[in-house]
Parts: C-alpha cells; sequence; structure tokens
C-alpha cells in the first residue's frame, strides 16, 4: 500500500471540509502522476485507518471521485484509478495561477464606457438630488410585498408574464400619468421598466446605430450621455440658457446634418434646473415632425414642484407620435424600487417588449404589483403630498444656508420643483482641490462636480445642492464645512 | 340572478379562449357600469351552467379577474365585484387618436429579434422544466423582505449602491458556489445580476461585435441563441451527441476560422438534457487555450441532480481565465425572483459593472439581501434537499406516463437530472398540427418545439416534458390528453 498518511494530509484546522481535502488532494496526486491509471487502491476500511478519518468520509470523497470519473469502481474487484484519465491537466492553483484568476485568458473588445460617479458611505453626503427614503411608504410596500408572496390567487405573479409589466401596474400608470399629467397614453402604449436608466439603454439600443447623431444639451444629464455613446451614437451639444435648450440652435443643426433624435429633460434641465418654455416646446415638437426625429422626454422629477402647476410634458401635446417619454419611481419611493416606465406609440412598445426579453426576461411582478397597490389605494398620492410639503421647506432652508454661508463663491437661483439647486461656482475656484480637501476630511462627498461638464464645454463649474435627502441639521453640517473651508 | 346568458357571449369559433372571452366580457359589464361595486355574483356552479360553459374555464376567468382586483372572494361568502374599483378607466380614446398613437412618426431601425415562445394563462400547461413555485420558501423570503424594509439598520439597501449587486449576497454565494460546486471564485470574481438571461445580454453586448463568430450547440437554448444573434454574432453550429457537444468538431472549425467563444450547457445541454463528458471538458478547455476563445457556460440546473454526483462545472477547472460561469436563482426558487450571477476573471467583473450601471443601474438590494439572509440561514439549502425529492419522483412519475401512453410516438432517455425529460417524435409526426389542435382544446400549451429547432438543422424533433412544476395529477391529465390524440 502507498504510504497514503504521507500523501494525503489532513488538516483539522482547515475550513475545508474533510471529504473535500481528501477529494482534492487525490486529485493533486493522480495529476503529479503518483497514482497511476489503472492503479488500485487499498479498501476503504484500510484507507479510512491509514487517513485517521471516519469511513463515512472516505465514502464521500471517493464517491465524489468516482462522479468525476478520477476513479473507477468495478463489482468485487474494488476501486481502481480511472483508465480513461483527463491527464494533461496543469498543476493546483498556485500564487501564479491565482494572479490569472485575475484576467481573462480572451481578448475583451475595447468597451465604450463612460465612468460615473460611484456612491461611497461616507458619514455625510451631498448627494445631486435624491429622495429622503426614511419618508417613503416602506411599512405599506413591505406588508403587500409580503401579503402577495403569501397569496395563493397572486401565484401566477411568480413564474414568467408578460415582459411588458404586470398588468395591474399598466392599469394603474395610465390612470395616474394621464390624470396627473395630460398624457393619453393607453395600456398598449405603456412599458414597465427598471427605472429611467433601464429605460434609456433598451431604447439606445433599439434606436440608434453607430455613427447616428443623438442631440442633447450642452450640460447634460450624465446617465444619457454615457448611455447613447455605448449605443455609438454621435452626441451633437445643444447650448443651454434660462428657458432650457436652444432650441432654435437643434433646427440650425437639422438643416445641415442629419440627427436622428433628441435627449432632454424639459421639466427640469439636468443639471442646471432650468424649465422649457411654452414656446420652445411647440416648436420642437415641429422640428420633430418636419426631421423626423424622435424626442426622448426624461420627466425624473415631474412629481416635485412647489410654486405653481408645471407645464404638462411634450408628450401630452405629441399628436404625431415623436415623443417617448420615460419616468420612475425612483424619485417618488427610493432608489432601491426600480420601477419605471416607457410611454410610446404601440408599434414601439411592441418592440420594447422583444428588448426587454433579451435584456432580462421580465421585472419583478411581486413588486409591481404591490406598487400598483399602492397606487390604487392612493398611498402614492398620499406620500406625493406629504414629502412635497417638506421638500419645499427643505428646499427653502437650503437656499437660506447658501446665502448665509456660501453666497461669496456661489450662485444660484432657486428652482421652481425638483430636488437639488444648482449652484454656480466662479471659474477661479478650483473645485477639483476643493472636492480633494473635502473628501480627505471623509466626512463628506460633492457629487462629482465634473461630471456636468464633460467635454470641457461650460463657461462656468457647477454642482447639484440636493436638498430633499437632507434633514436641516444635515444640511447645516455639510454646508458648514463647505463654508469652513473657503474662509481659509 | 342577472341574466348571465345575454350578458356573456361566447363565441366557439373565436381563437380567444373561452375563459378569456368571459373574464373580457366581465371587465365590459363593470367599466359599463352594469355590474356595480359590491355585487354579489351567482355562484360558480350556477354561473358556468348559464353560460354553458366548464365549470373549470369560469374559475379561471374569476381567478383572473381576482388576481387583477375586478373581483374579490370572501370565505364562506361569495364572490363580489370589488368594493375597490379602478373605476374612472377608460374614457375610451376615440378611434383617430387610437390610430395615431400606434405609430411612431420617426424611423425605427431594423430590430432583429428571434420571437420566442410567451407564456399564456392556459389551465394545464407543459413547460419545459420551471420550479413548482408552490414548494419556493416563500413565507420565509417574504418576512425577511418586509422586515429588511422596516429596518432602520438597513436603510441604506435603499439608495444606490454597487452594481455588482449586495455584498452580504456576494459574501453568501462565494461560499455556496465554491461548497457545492467546487468554484475556486472570490467576492472580486463574482457578479450579481437578474438572472441568467441579463448576464447573457450584458455579456454578449460586451464580448461580441458584429460578424463574430459564437458557437453553440446544433440544438441550443434558444433564449441564448436569440440574444447573441441580436448582438451581431454569426452564430456557428456544432453537433450535439450522446455525450454533449461535439468538442472535436470546434477543434476542427478553429483550425479554419476565427471564433470568439462557445456557449454551452454541459451540466444538461439544452434542450437535449445530455451531459457533456470529462473528456470532452478537458479538450475544451485545451482549445480554449490554444485558440484564446471564451466558454460561456450557462449552468441553468446544477443544483438538481437525482442519481449521483454530477460533474464539476467546467469553470472549477478552468485555471486560465476562459470560463465564464453564469447561473440563477430562477430553478431555485421561482422566475419571479430574477436573481443571477456571473463569477469570471475579475478584470472582466470590473467591465461588468460598467456595463450594468448602463444597463438597469443595480440590483433590488432588498431582494439580494433577502435572499443572502435565506443563504445564511440554510433555508435555500433546505429547500433544495426538500424539492429534490419531489422533483426526482416526479422524473419517475413522468416517464411511466410517457412510456405507458406515449411510448408509441416519443423516445426518450431518462435524465439523470434537471427538471424536464426530453421526448422526441418520430419525424413523421408533424408536431406543429398536434400543437394547434391541442391549443384549440384550450385547455394545454405545449412550449414552443419549434424553438428548438431553430434553423432546422435537426433530424428529429423534440419536446421538453418538463415535470418539476407538476404534481402527478397535473401530469396525468396533460399527458392522457396528449395520448387522447395519439389514439385517434
Amino acid at each position: 500500500m502507498l504510504p497514503f498518511s504521507n500523501l494525503i494530509q489532513i488538516d483539522r484546522e482547515s475550513s475545508e471540509v474533510v471529504y473535500r481535502q481528501i477529494y482534492r488532494q487525490f486529485i493533486q496526486l493522480i495529476k503529479d502522476g503518483v497514482l497511476q491509471a489503472g492503479t488500485k487502491l487499498p479498501s476503504t476500511r484500510e484507507l479510512a485507518k491509514s487517513l485517521k478519518v471516519n469511513r463515512m468520509t472516505l465514502m464521500l470523497a471517493l464517491d465524489e471521485l468516482e462522479s468525476q470519473d478520477w476513479v473507477e469502481s468495478k463489482a468485487r474487484k474494488g476501486i481502481f484509478i480511472s483508465s480513461s484519465l483527463p491527464m494533461n491537466r496543469a498543476v493546483a492553483l498556485g500564487e501564479s495561477e491565482r494572479e490569472k484568476s485575475k484576467t481573462t485568458g480572451f481578448q475583451i473588445p475595447e468597451q465604450i464606457y463612460f465612468r460615473q460617479h460611484q456612491p461611497q458611505p461616507y458619514l455625510r453626503k451631498l448627494d445631486e438630488g435624491l429622495p429622503d427614503v426614511r419618508l417613503a411608504p416602506l411599512k405599506e410596500l413591505g406588508q403587500n410585498y409580503k401579503q402577495i408572496l403569501g397569496s395563493a390567487s397572486h401565484q401566477k405573479l411568480l413564474s414568467y408574464g408578460s415582459a411588458l409589466g404586470d398588468d395591474l401596474l399598466r392599469e394603474e400608470l395610465v390612470k395616474f400619468l394621464n390624470d396627473s399629467r395630460g398624457l393619453h397614453t393607453s395600456y398598449e402604449q405603456l412599458a414597465i421598466v427598471r427605472g429611467s436608466q433601464m429605460a434609456l439603454r433598451m431604447l439606445s439600443e433599439m434606436l440608434i446605430r453607430t455613427g447616428d447623431k443623438i442631440a442633447v444639451g450642452e450640460s447634460n444629464y450624465i446617465g444619457a450621455d454615457a448611455t447613447f455613446l455605448r449605443a455609438g451614437a454621435d452626441l451633437v451639444r445643444i447650448p443651454v440658457d434660462q428657458d432650457g435648450v436652444v432650441v432654435e440652435k437643434l433646427a440650425d443643426i437639422c438643416q445641415k446634418e442629419k440627427i436622428r433624435g433628441i435627449y432632454l429633460t424639459p421639466h427640469h434641465h439636468h443639471p442646471t434646473t432650468v424649465t422649457l418654455s411654452a414656446e420652445r416646446r411647440i416648436q420642437l415638437l415641429s422640428i420633430a415632425e418636419q426631421y423626423g426625429l424622435f424626442i426622448l422626454e426624461d420627466d425624473y422629477d415631474y412629481d416635485f414642484h412647489y410654486s405653481r402647476s408645471p407645464y404638462l410634458p411634450l408628450a401630452s401635446i405629441d399628436q404625431q407620435g415623436h415623443v417617448i417619454y420615460i419616468g420612475s419611481f425612483t424619485k417618488m419611493l427610493a432608489p432601491n424600487f426600480r420601477v419605471g416606465f416607457i410611454s410610446a406609440p404601440s408599434d414601439l412598445v411592441k418592440l420594447i417588449e422583444q428588448e426587454r426579453i433579451l435584456s432580462d426576461r421580465q421585472g419583478d411582478f411581486v413588486l409591481e404589483r404591490s406598487i400598483a397597490h399602492l397606487l390604487r389605494d392612493g398611498v402614492i398620492h398620499q406620500h406625493l403630498r406629504k414629502v412635497l410639503k417638506v421638500y419645499q421647506n427643505r428646499r427653502d432652508t437650503m437656499s437660506e444656508l447658501l446665502n448665509d454661508k456660501l453666497s461669496s463663491v456661489v450662485e444660484f437661483e432657486i428652482p421652481k420643483g425638483g430636488m437639488a439647486i444648482w449652484g454656480e461656482f466662479d471659474q477661479e475656484i478650483d473645485l477639483a482641490k476643493v472636492s480633494d480637501i473635502l473628501l480627505k476630511k471623509h466626512a463628506l462627498l460633492i457629487p462629482d462636480f465634473k461630471q456636468y461638464n464633460t467635454f470641457n464645454l461650460l463657461n462656468s463649474q457647477g454642482i447639484r445642492f440636493g436638498f430633499a435627502s437632507q434633514k436641516e441639521e444635515e444640511m447645516n453640517e455639510i454646508i458648514g464645512i463647505m463654508s469652513n473651508h473657503f474662509e481659509v
């Protein structure tokens, strides 16, 4: 008998279970040629004794080896090292191979990614305009989710279903969107998606081909820029002023070159929060009709307006099927609940269904049904009424703070709605340096201001001072730290 | 009792199944105000009699109405028109607006979609191998979800976070995958995604450029085919025999042309359920190394093996970073819970993070954390032990049924694992016709068998007889209907 007690070392302290240690070392012995094809093993009783392990443990290891064809047992003859061995296999994972596990053995094509700001766990943050998840109707959502999971009549929600989303949510959303923002959408024109980002991505993959020109604001939401670039678009930059994207410039451009479509956030331009004027809205629709453009209207914060009724979305006055309208519950509830929607002509929605099947097959119907219930029961409406008041107060608090503490360096206007104030810093201030210094105090995160100036096209530099997620004392603290820096 | 036989007209010639006709007309009656909120319906027996339909058909319609909240059933009281009606639903759009809403005013580029079978609500279904959601640990999942939502310490899960998934789930999965299938993966090598389909799509977008050649089985999982085609791939078909994909053929092809990678389901080839032999596994890895291929290993049903320990995945013996390993909880829990994973070299995982940010930003961290808890607490393991026994019995039951009732037309082998039996029909049988006839009996859905013979490359035609989701009486019914057909 081979000296198995030397060949196979059991480490009782190891987190690896014993049978697996035996299994692994057996393979090694075979690979190293110590155990050759056809070699007969000792009886399990002898072997177990020699290794000082329970016979069951050994059997488990041998079983595993047999199932992987490393050994074969022959009736009434014993266990043999397999004669059809997968021999030319390499040596165990040593340090150098571990290194290899970090890199692919095949070539990865060049990827067009435009790195975006990644959230990190800082104690205090200035975000770019997020909801306060502490106010969200989490209890109601959790109750619905649990109840639906437990209900036999909802069991069909647990299997495969429509890639356009839960039926009831689509119906409830049709009502909600038509009531709250004057859309004329219908069940067939509505697709549920996992938030605006998924809508942007799916539509980009469907509507943009390499080299297509997409018009966007000179400053623009970085997530949209990144997504269009990923789809192979050439971005055509349009200036943005106090009345939003300068639509006249788009008309000029369209006369000279083929533009596929335009992306914008007319309710509050991201990042500068300005609203697209009524005149420009009409003009934009007429340009779209003339040149066959799509208008991708990202209405990320429609539900948050404080001073007066907002303009209705472009989608509500589009009669020729040019506007694709997207929005989400991210701002209404919390970023984690990635439920959003696309309202578009139904021929496009039919294709969206196919695209979604390939993207991730379908949404979470239990979550979607839960949100449908919150809509049906008026919980969402009630929640919106509540947070509107809170956020309006917070906007005012943030404005006062900026006036009190940062007015020497920051210029801003009070936005009529939304969740952030756009503050512009003087050109001479090196925001990169400010950001670094503050980060080193590891108590503050400035949203990466550079992202609003992607191609250094802007003559100004700004930060979105998100106010909705912050209680007064939290804002005080953050703005205090910033103002201390500027006093130095 | 209202004159339901006049109110609801069944058209037996219609292509619309009867229960759906009932369902649709019920909604119309409610919308028209004929049936008012709170109205009690007659008993199902009476109503079925009055409509001259099978009681089961009526139940199906009522079930659907209930799940859409049009009606509510109260224990021991009966079924009522729902008191919280979505009433002001539909002041219908005029015909002209409807027409406009159907078409875009801009040009949609040609889309490469490969239409897949869409599930529809039939009373009895033969699926292609789905889990029985009735057995899933829904209660535990619901409890966890609700509890996490209600817990202040989990609040950070509600905002933006890592696009690679919840930390705890990644940690738990590393343990689970390394323990259960001998992987050597780590936190940095693991990305959480929304199921295998999302993994396929993201990897396709990243690794495939138009015209790239991707090797797949002659028969292959249609979701993969469709996804690669969408990404612009040319599919190169490799024969499949009793030992899985014929790897020797791949070697021949690689000598002649540049192949980017291969997709396969080595544990059980989809659809034919055969297992890739040990010898071919070694050979495949060596080809990948020689020609710089990626191997996309879709291990969709590793956890379901009945006869003996399965081969460990290719990923467990890959030392040079060629294998990208994907799997999901779809089969372990239910299709609705779209949580899956990619284990790959960490340089690729870093790019996956970027790709995910653009796809849909991130997963549902509350769901992911809930599943992490189920893993941590052993609930998943316990669940797997339970269903393994149930599914093994169901496999045996299905085999017996096929032997008893369909042996004259179907050939099959009992699979060692998985959730479906691959049954091959004689060439002379026109499965399209069979499928149509059975569908008209509106009680049976054959999974679209054509999907397994995408390019008419196969010399045989088969159906996956999914057994895992079916109780014995349910299988009896379905196979009974099929065998009746063949006796005629």
